[in-house]
């Protein structure tokens, strides 16, 4: 669909992605909205496999997030499949949306010999338009029939099909030490939100045995620390998703390893959550900004993302302007505690300002010259407490209105 | 300073604005930082004037913000001068910013004989430098030569002189019904934040009687309904100020005029507010959101704040794309009562949405029509109660890149 080329902050090539025990996946062109690609992806889970799921915040949610949610609880936390497609959301469209996301489970789940509510359901594309699902019906056939355990192309395939404004697929793994186990995911996204072609998405597998209860407190945590830290450009799209799903066939049960496999979950999620903040739209730098020295690491997170999200904060860094007092600016409208005289600054390891004024000795052509890299580090202390956080954005250019200003035609 | 065109949304020329009785205003080339032009203004209050003052939200105040708070305390809400600089804006200067503050302050109390807190200071313009006091000590004869009553080719010059980024001086007036009296005002700013320029600053007059209590009271209604119902850029300023002056020397007491001077009052600070939004940086249309049927008052306000702040919106008004899937996902990520189900979108008086499915019969060509208009009109009705509020703002351009991706240099 997208014409645009690969972000320059892509890595450079699709990483290897490890095979998770019991996970079969297919793809399949449908024709939801785009020719000439596959845009449905089917993952198969075998008989006990648990699942959890963390969903949008938005209040205006699609229809398969409710489906989703609703699928969860009357699961216990246990799922068959997950099916997605891109190219329309399946948002905005009242009742008849969630009929569609429900006969696109029950379809799946007779195919497999499970119960609707084992199958798990995410659409991204277009909003408020009806999802023609008898052409998900009509890919089923070739779906079923092209399962397989996923190697490193079909993961690459998975992503593409499950891609909207995407410059590049999006896969990462990583093993759970001391175990035959592995984590691995895919996701889309590039904005927290492109609504017209939607959201962000991330599916994760593992073959560790997990509770279904484990599972969701472990990925709730998991995405406060990777997807809940990024963002684009502040908005929330009615679609996000992440879920995770357990197969258990390694035969390692996680209760024993559960440091291990948090930290592997973890490490593919922040991952995944980096490689959607390098394809943001119109993204030409990756940021990190870090905030020390708040009252606690809630304040110290909400001051980061008030950086992070500043439209000038972003502009000055697509420009390599190393112009610190719009971090002033951003952390002085964060309504958090922060003392304005004690505030300190630095752009990579330059220190732009410190004890509230400009630090002596502060050289303008070296914080320039990190700017003009691109990975970006900011960081500032706010000198009230020792609460800390870390948010990832990108800067704001030219590049993101041309996509956002000119995307439907 | 700037080389940049005028905004389109400007108006035709600057307005006649009413001389206020009491008032003496005068302009000077101080050349702070800009040379050949005006860049300070002080107006003179007579004896028994009352002021009324509010400021920005930001933690991180500038030293000006501080010493007003100051001022307005120690002398009980009387004031006998306002002076303001453009091209510095004494923020992240710590304890010398505050006394340069201070110091130009009692350089104008002295030549008035008044006392320091009796004058109010304004300074706008570039963060974290040292504002260079000694040339507006040395401007000062000439200020205090050139006082005189305000005439509208003042007024226009006392704008013009606070300006920055601004494209065009801004001024209003109105007359207090019944009365002899008016209210006048000028205001600068280009954004709720050009922090590099910084800033948005209205200074407010009036010749009507008002206790210093009234006054405040006036006021802060006022800026509710006015300045802080727009928004350019969502970034918030280390130095918004509006001070309302009011000398009193026309005899008519407030008092007994109280809603023709509230009417007054209001229609100045919304006509001041609605010429920032026409100033914003890149903008090319003008955009009124309304929300309807919320839960209250307030939460209207944040929903139409979350629409009006986001950049996919703002994005898709620069390119009049009629995409109002992107003010739904806004409405959704507004944190407030929404029924998805019961949500209706307009665009100007074509009807999209409905009962949160699209309207049936809704013509994107007559969307699109309205879009590619100058002054643009959306409404959300969130089907939950009768909480209703307008927040104005502008789209968002290339022209907002442009300023600042490369402003400083």
């Amino acid at each position: 669909m997208s014409e645009t080329r690969v972000s320059p902050l892509a890595p450079a090539a699709f990483p290897p992605v490890a095979t998770v025990a019991g996970v079969r996946i297919a793809v399949a062109a449908a024709g939801v909205r785009y020719s000439g690609r596959d845009d449905v992806m089917l993952a198969e889970l075998p008989p006990g496999t648990t699942v959890a799921g963390t969903f949008t915040q938005s209040l205006c949610t699609a229809a398969p997030v409710d489906w989703c949610r609703h699928a969860l609880a009357a699961s216990s936390g246990h799922a068959r499949a997950i099916i997605v497609n891109s190219g329309n959301a399946n948002a905005f469209t009242g009742a008849a949306g969630y009929r569609v996301a429900e006969h696109t489970a029950r379809s799946v789940a007779g195919a497999l010999d499970a119960q609707a509510h084992e199958v798990l359901v995410a659409s991204t594309g277009v909003i408020g338009e009806n999802l023609p699902v008898e052409r998900i019906d009509a890919a089923l056939p070739a779906l079923l029939a092209g399962l397989s355990a996923p190697d490193p192309q079909a993961w690459e395939a998975g992503a593409a099909a499950i891609g909207t404004t995407d410059t590049f697929p999006k896969g990462a793994s990583a093993p759970v030490a001391g175990t035959s186990a592995h984590v691995a995911g895919i996701a889309k996204g590039s904005g927290m939100i492109a609504p017209d072609m939607a959201t962000m998405l991330a599916f994760v597998f593992t073959d560790v045995a997990l509770g279904a209860e484990t599972a969701q407190e472990c990925l709730a945590a998991s995405v406060e620390r990777s997807f809940n830290r990024i963002t684009v450009d502040s908005d929330t799209s009615t679609s996000d998703t992440v879920l995770l799903a357990a197969t258990g066939v390694s035969g390692c049960p996680a209760d024993l390893h559960m440091a291990a496999f948090r930290k592997a979950l973890d490490a593919v999620m922040l991952d995944l959550a980096h490689q959607i903040v390098r394809d943001g739209e119109g993204a030409t730098k990756f940021v990190a900004v870090t905030v020390t020295g708040a009252a606690d690491d809630a304040a110290a997170r909400a001051i980061a993302r008030a950086v992070a999200d500043s439209p000038l904060v972003k502009t000055a860094l697509a420009a390599s302007d190393a112009n610190w007092g719009r971090i002033v600016a951003a952390v002085g409208k964060a309504g958090q505690r922060a003392d304005r005289d004690r505030l300190s600054i630095w752009v990579g390891d330059e220190q732009c300002a410190s004890n509230g004024v400009p630090h002596p000795g502060y050289s303008e052509e070296r914080a320039t010259e990190h700017l003009l890299g691109r990975n970006i580090e900011l960081r500032v202390d706010v000198g009230v407490g020792d609460g800390q956080a870390t948010i990832w954005t990108c800067d704001l250019t030219h590049g993101y209105i041309d996509i956002n200003a000119g995307y439907r035609t």
